[in-house]
């Protein structure tokens, strides 16, 4: 089974992709798809669009897990990142008919067994599930993977996204 | 000039199309869309692109204006908002190059020279505005006119979304 991996961001998207066999998970691709920060938002939505339309027809997953949002302080972020992954979103189903969300806590739990884990527990779990001799960079391709696997140890898929 | 109003959401999506020569507006046609909420998020935004492309690609809009978010108490309810309102803005971008938004304030000031009208007077004005007997149903579809009225009768454009 191949998964499809998305931490959501306007300026800065992260995506991962993997391979599992059996209990054996392996990395395929991953890195960040980065929209310019001299455009406008609709111009960046667009671009995002068309780069992730692109990254999953060109990998055609069997599945996509993407990490769900929650609101910080800056609600003026939060509106872009929405609006975003809104766009995300709309590109997986167009390409993918089966999406899935997780939030933070459920990828803490399902990589390091402890919630409350901080980033870099969560990175070197990425690392080391993946057999990669060093923890992938940038920081939004790391988290990318880690819904990825995230998804790959969840044995029931009762979090498809349906509402 | 062929002016496109959106009232952003993602159950409900109110849309105006009017015309303006010289002075004078007169509308076009005026409704909603509506995503079934027997549906997920993403095939309700998959349906609301499909929806808004058809509409802007067989109306051909000069511009389109788009009421601009705030975040209420239900932060839950502003994700989805700003989810679909991601998904507008890229229909529109990739139909019509010339988008703008506006705030409820700005939408209000425009209509009824007070920012705090309440929605029964800025509904008034858009009948008494566009010559119609009667308020505009639903507030959805409303609202939407308002935002085009709005750009209309917005002389300098500098508020032309560029972030």
């Amino acid at each position: 089974m191949k998964i499809l991996g998305i931490d959501p961001g306007y300026a800065t998207i992260g995506y991962g992709i993997i391979h599992k066999e059996r209990q054996n998970i392996k990395p395929i691709d991953y890195g960040v798809v980065a929209t310019p920060v001299t455009e406008s938002i609709p111009v960046r939505l667009a671009i995002l669009d068309s780069e992730i339309t692109k990254i999953i027809q060109e990998n055609k997953p069997d599945a996509i897990a993407i990490e769900e949002l929650f609101f910080g302080t800056n609600t003026t972020t939060a509106i872009k990142v929405a609006q975003a992954r809104g766009v995300i979103l709309l590109a997986s189903i167009k390409n993918c008919g089966l999406l899935y969300e997780y939030t933070p806590l459920q990828v803490k739990m399902a990589l390091t067994g402890n919630g409350r884990a901080d980033k870099k527990q969560v990175q070197y779990m990425v690392s080391a599930i993946l057999g990669l001799k060093e923890v992938p960079k940038p920081d939004d391709a790391a988290d990318a993977l880690a819904v990825a696997i995230c998804h790959a140890n969840t044995t029931n898929f009762e979090k498809r996204i349906l509402n």
